[in-house]
């Protein structure tokens, strides 16, 4: 997959810092040594951590050299390091792992989480958030597209990158054994956007990735509006003329025993 | 309805008080002069709103005696007063109407909601929560064993108490038109419980009163042991033999244009 695209994904950064805003409130610790800010990204989630724990050491983690080097721009006082979560393991043991916006790109991230949160001393936290979403219009609606048109066969791959999350009982059946305390919530957004356009911005850097890294050049444009035409059917303009993005998310604090 | 059981309520104080911290916390005020609390109970929600805006007037308003005096009783400080939310006006325009909880019982209370969002200054804030949680098997078995026994001629009116909430889109369109912004999302908790029990016990003093106080005396344990029994099979215990008992939940944060 070609790397993320930094600044497209930092327009939205305040609607989508939000959840790691919420995530972090919810980590019941009142100091920590050593946070790892996994899946870091451009460092909005590792800005959060710094501000909530600055006598902290916080280290940011990512697959994305592009990413990696916004972060650094933004954070020249925080540490920057590449790595692939289905293998990576903290070198030092951490009071906290941070992972906002990540494990639904790791495959079978049930494991992985299980591996990390084993690995933890007692009393540390694993919190972590991902995007619930794949049943919702925006993105079903991005399969239709990607299955009706010339493009369909190429597309068959890209479709089935991310896999639908487990139920929340499944996660605490998985943590609760090792965690004095798991916590699992779900929040749904309804983001105001200013019309289908934007939706189809919205998810562009992020679920409609592997889907335009599939098509030929020259196919993105068709392939997009008719995407986009779906998109206008399932989201009528609101009394102001917006549309309302619906954008369920998974929240999971779990605290080692 | 018989005076709610501020006893009970007040069991489960930690996971119920926690909307009311979500729902504050996207409060978008630097300060307030006067702030109501609608509804509010025993005054764990007051007690908050003090605590955030400490130069407050926070005046709380219940419809219930024993609730207000639950409530004067741990804050001295604070004005408790007397009122039914359909007919109720604040004598003074406040910076912060504040509603935890109340309004899912308010016939109508869409319409309730506008006419006091209307009589809102420039730039002060409407913020409600409201238990969604209707089609849930927590309720929808209450409705079931209700509908099954001798007593389903006298509780098809309890059934009928509160009707599902709108969707989203619905307040959007309600407020928006008088709003500079309208923020508004669902969180479904799953609450961590110790068996099918500790569920009749969590509804008890909300959801499930209107049945309760539709029955004849020496109806109540044949009742509650129909709607356990049901419980029991939809919440399997998780690897801990805990029972997660699924809560969504609506909140909407509204700046009055």
């Amino acid at each position: 997959m070609p790397d993320w695209d930094a600044v497209r994904y930092r327009r939205f950064e305040d609607d989508r810092t939000r959840p790691s805003h919420e995530l972090l409130a919810r980590v019941p610790l009142a100091g920590a040594k050593l946070a790892y800010d996994l899946g870091c990204g451009p460092g909005n989630s590792t800005e959060l951590i710094i501000a909530r724990f600055p006598e902290a050491r916080v280290i940011g983690v990512d697959s994305s050299p592009a990413m990696l080097e916004e972060a650094r721009h933004r954070l020249p006082g925080a540490q920057f390091v590449k790595g692939d979560l289905a293998v990576w393991t903290p070198e030092e043991k951490p009071d906290l792992l941070f992972a906002n916006a990540v494990f639904q790109w790791v495959p079978n991230h049930p494991a992985t989480l299980k591996r990390l949160f084993g690995g933890l001393a007692s009393g540390a936290v694993l919190a972590v958030q991902m995007p619930d979403n794949l049943d919702e219009p925006s993105h079903a609606l991005m399969r239709e597209a990607a299955a009706q048109g010339p493009w369909a066969a190429k597309m068959a791959k890209a479709a089935a990158t991310r896999g639908g999350l487990p139920e929340p009982a499944s996660y605490y059946d998985l943590l609760k054994p090792i965690a004095s305390k798991v916590d699992i919530w779900h929040t749904i957004y309804n983001h105001v956007l200013e019309n289908d356009r934007a939706i189809v911005d919205w998810v562009r850097s992020t679920g409609l990735r592997p889907f335009l890294d599939a098509l030929e050049p020259g196919e993105e444009d068709a392939f997009l509006e008719s995407y986009r035409t779906r998109l206008a059917k399932a989201f009528p303009p609101r009394v102001d003329g917006k549309v309302l993005l619906r954008f369920p998310r998974l929240f999971i604090v779990a605290e080692r025993a």
